[in-house]
């Protein structure tokens, strides 16, 4: 079964060159890199402010805003999904084996 | 088969109460919500830095490093990774329908 | 002379209170601590774009709308600008001294 | 009586081609405007969860790291202190003029 993050990021990128006035994703995209970028950011800046201030419910909102513009920016860059799954997979076998060797 | 992040949080929430010696994880854990917050949020200005920038390989190595943070911040919070996956599930259905109005 | 930035302090300062319809620092303020750190954040985020970007001039227009941004977070937490400014000075005089050692 | 930020950025200015062994300010000069950004953004962070959590003098600790990073960012930019006091300074009185206007 495709995870929701993949499935999201298929509909993110057959919005490119889709009408902006239509399609958020469409505008955020044609408005360029910097743009999503900032977007990013500013939904990373009110993921730290829920956490800090101990509001989980808005943790679980705010990561999901961060998660989509994030994939935004990744379509944006032109980078796919799973150039970062394949890196988190590559340090997650590391790390257990650095855990492992530190350990004996 | 479970997908990277799912596998990557089922690790995380197992390092919780591991030595912090030995798990880069369970230090993290252990310092509390404030400071996964603080890891989470320079990532993410990484990413930003690296996208306005135009380095796009660093794009996918800070992505990586943003979303291992972020997971750490919902074992720190205790937020599960399917309550944001079914928070992107409903929008991604919501939003489907609504462009579909808009369109007709 | 009073500095720039002490008098945008003092005219934040009287805003409180003000009719948040008429004044949008008296809105900000009215909104809280939270609202306040998050207008912060994203002008931080700006301003770390524009400079990545290498945009001279939007450094220039985000680093005044971060400082605008700063002060009104101090009025919302009740910090007043010179405990700053006197927590910048006692670290300018230490950091000179110990220049100063280690050349010799 | 020159302001302790103008202060700042004096000594900023004059640590420039200084020896990164001795002095911080000069090693982050050295590393370019992007690790530069990558500094003030981290410390932006920090205020944002010191903000958030409630904690006033970590607020006051915390803005003194961003302003000194945000002048350091300047210097690696190019920007001088004035060019940012005289966008906050013509922002001021438009601001009040509106204010008038709104209230009559």
């Amino acid at each position: 079964m495709t995870h929701t993050l993949d499935k999201l990021f298929e509909t993110i990128a057959t919005r490119r060159g889709a009408d902006p006035k239509l399609s958020y994703t469409a505008k955020l995209l044609a408005e360029g890199v910097e743009r999503c970028a900032k977007k990013f950011g500013e939904e990373a800046v009110e993921t730290v402010i829920a956490a800090a201030a101990g509001h989980k419910a808005e943790v679980v909102t705010e990561s999901a805003d961060v998660l989509y513009h994030l994939l935004v920016l990744w379509a944006a860059c032109g980078v796919e999904p799973d150039q970062v799954w394949q890196t988190l997979a590559a340090r997650e076998g590391r790390s257990g084996l650095e855990e492992k060797a530190s350990r004996t």
